[in-house]
């Protein structure tokens, strides 16, 4: 969404997702069917630099996440990840926790809506992922397992033990993130886990719809809603109050608020700019 | 609450609501029932400054927060304030915003419970309106709905984006500031935006019973819970420890706890003085 | 869990509580039936010195936190507690609520999960002392009820006012703290208070079952899914996602991430060392 564009363009190629943009939605798929798009170096490598540029392309103004086959991911690969890591010495071990974590930054502070498309399994890393978008549209075959531990890790991962009480409270988020049970569709929406609950089936098509609107709507308004989601969760009522202020004295003087006031009075559906 | 009282004696009159106090009770009324009690400029004003002044004033044990007619609050006026703030400047915007973030705040800081009746529409400002208030009594016709993106707006309005996480989690609050849309009674009450669903038509009723209730007991001891819940919101959890003990060591002090111990031991219902 | 062991040796008996340990783990028994559990100064002095050794302890991987006869724990004593406080001077209550708050920093930052099994009653202190346990295992009999206003003092006691939110949404900690009315246990399960619900009388059995999982698990994944859980409530997205990945490297360099993949390459269950 931002104004100033640097001189570099963006990657026409990524070999560890695809990639599709279609009028301001863009689409992530993680398409590694025959392995539950389990998760490899290059995977996130290319969802933090893929991220990164997608948040200075002003064009994109909603981003959908999903995965190919049967389920939205499976997490970090066993062989490709759990394996090469054991041989790896601290710096390296560091860094490569520090590029999963840079994922999860990046989704929480691109300054668009994101929204996980979840079917079928979404385990370890792949749970956190869904967890870092503002919207999980799962359908009834979705099941969330943070199983950190079932490999002797812990399951703050990601930011999973920052993020997962904040969406669910701290009992459930103990729960899940110390046991590393699987969460089946009905209780991740009680919880507070799925945003929208869909047909079997249809997690990805009402995943798009719901991208088409924020995408065709004041963007600007949603991108900052998003933005004061994510930082008032680390601020003071006092301060979070000013920001809001400023933030909303900013809009009154944008195009789409005045653009509302426009269309109420000649009784006509808005034509959001999104600025 | 203070028993410090300054030389300014109460506003008699205030315009743009009804108040009434009844031993302890104070009852605030939004009475714009054909406007569905949009807000005004003036309202906003008399509601920061009556909460001022009500906040130095010890008689004051309880608020019911109300409004007249078809529904609780529609929130700001399209004529009135969307009209008006196209033609303002950056620094008068800026200082309509801060005073509405004023009353949220008051909300939240002033020393007695408040407890919101909602039937109807509680939209935009009215919404957060509610959300500020300790206890949210509605009935089955209620329906929350923080409509500010719809006007081209932040949904993080008034700390709004402060406060719905903390109350429904981040991923209902995601939503709902996101998109706008209506939460109807059932699902305000699910994921925890009501605090008590009453029969249709009793909201008020059970308000001001639950108000009574607040002011006939002890009420420093409620003001202090209030305090707390707001205070440690935004505080570790040591200082949060340290702050409870300060506080009940101080309240030990006090006549309501004495007296308690009086009654059981005496095998009556206690007295309490508020203090 | 640590592996540095002074020289102290750990109490052999105590006189307040009832404690045994088995490969692993803990159990600590509030003993005092015929009282409902009601805390003493003693039981509160016991919890505090208690934990402190057995967190010192390695071989203590997990806590079950249980009450004798028919409920959890009352809360404090009327005659011994509250009669007692009324002859103390400022000092002495400081000293004393602020004892009662180490006893919930010492189960929060305890280097183990603490399980409560809660059958009964848990009110007051012993609501408090349920909710600063990692898990809630609760039968149908358990009813919470934070009843601190009750006798004149703040709903914020021990961290209530801190940890209730937190679990459960700023709108039900309110009402809970504030009234003090007792929760039974459907709502305390839908409002997340509840980690696992049992059959009626199989709380204790169902806690235990879950610790001996705990103690024969990966231990020290455990121990730092449960310090990141505590610790990242109170940082910023940015610190918690560095410390997860600190962490993660941390546990990446120790036996059971290894052991976890060789059991996975062999098709055998891990044999977990908990480091």
């Amino acid at each position: 969404m931002s104004p100033f564009t640097g001189s570099a363009s963006r990657t026409p190629d990524w070999q560890h997702l695809r990639l599709a943009v279609d009028d301001g939605v863009a689409t992530v798929t993680l398409a590694r069917p025959d392995k539950l798009n389990a998760l490899t170096f290059g995977a996130y490598a290319d969802l933090r630099d893929l991220l990164a540029e997608l948040s200075r392309d002003k064009s994109v103004r909603a981003l959908v996440l999903g995965g190919e086959g049967r389920g939205f991911c499976s997490g970090g690969d066993v062989d490709e990840i759990i394996g090469a890591t054991l041989a790896m010495d601290t710096a390296r071990l560091l860094d490569f926790n520090r590029m999963t974590g840079q994922v999860v930054r990046a989704l929480r502070e691109c300054p668009f809506p994101v929204i996980a498309a979840v079917h079928g399994v979404a385990a370890g890393a792949g749970a956190v992922l869904a967890l870092a978008a503002d919207f999980r549209v799962a359908d009834p075959s979705a099941r969330f397992a943070f199983l950190f531990t079932r490999v002797g890790l812990s399951g703050g991962d990601m930011g999973a033990a920052y993020l997962l009480p904040r969406v669910v409270g701290l009992g459930h988020a103990t729960r899940l993130l110390m046991l590393g049970d699987a969460v089946r569709a009905p209780e991740a929406e009680r919880i507070g886990l799925i945003s929208e609950l869909t047909d079997e089936g249809k997690a990805g098509e009402a995943a798009l719809a719901l991208a088409r609107r924020l995408a065709d709507g004041p963007a600007l308004a949603y991108a900052q809603t998003k933005a004061l989601l994510t930082a008032e969760l680390d601020m003071p009522l006092s301060a979070s109050v000013e920001l809001d202020a400023a933030t909303q004295a900013l809009l009154m003087n944008g195009e789409d608020y005045a653009e509302f006031h426009a269309s109420f009075t000649e009784k006509r559906p808005p034509k959001w700019r999104g600025r």
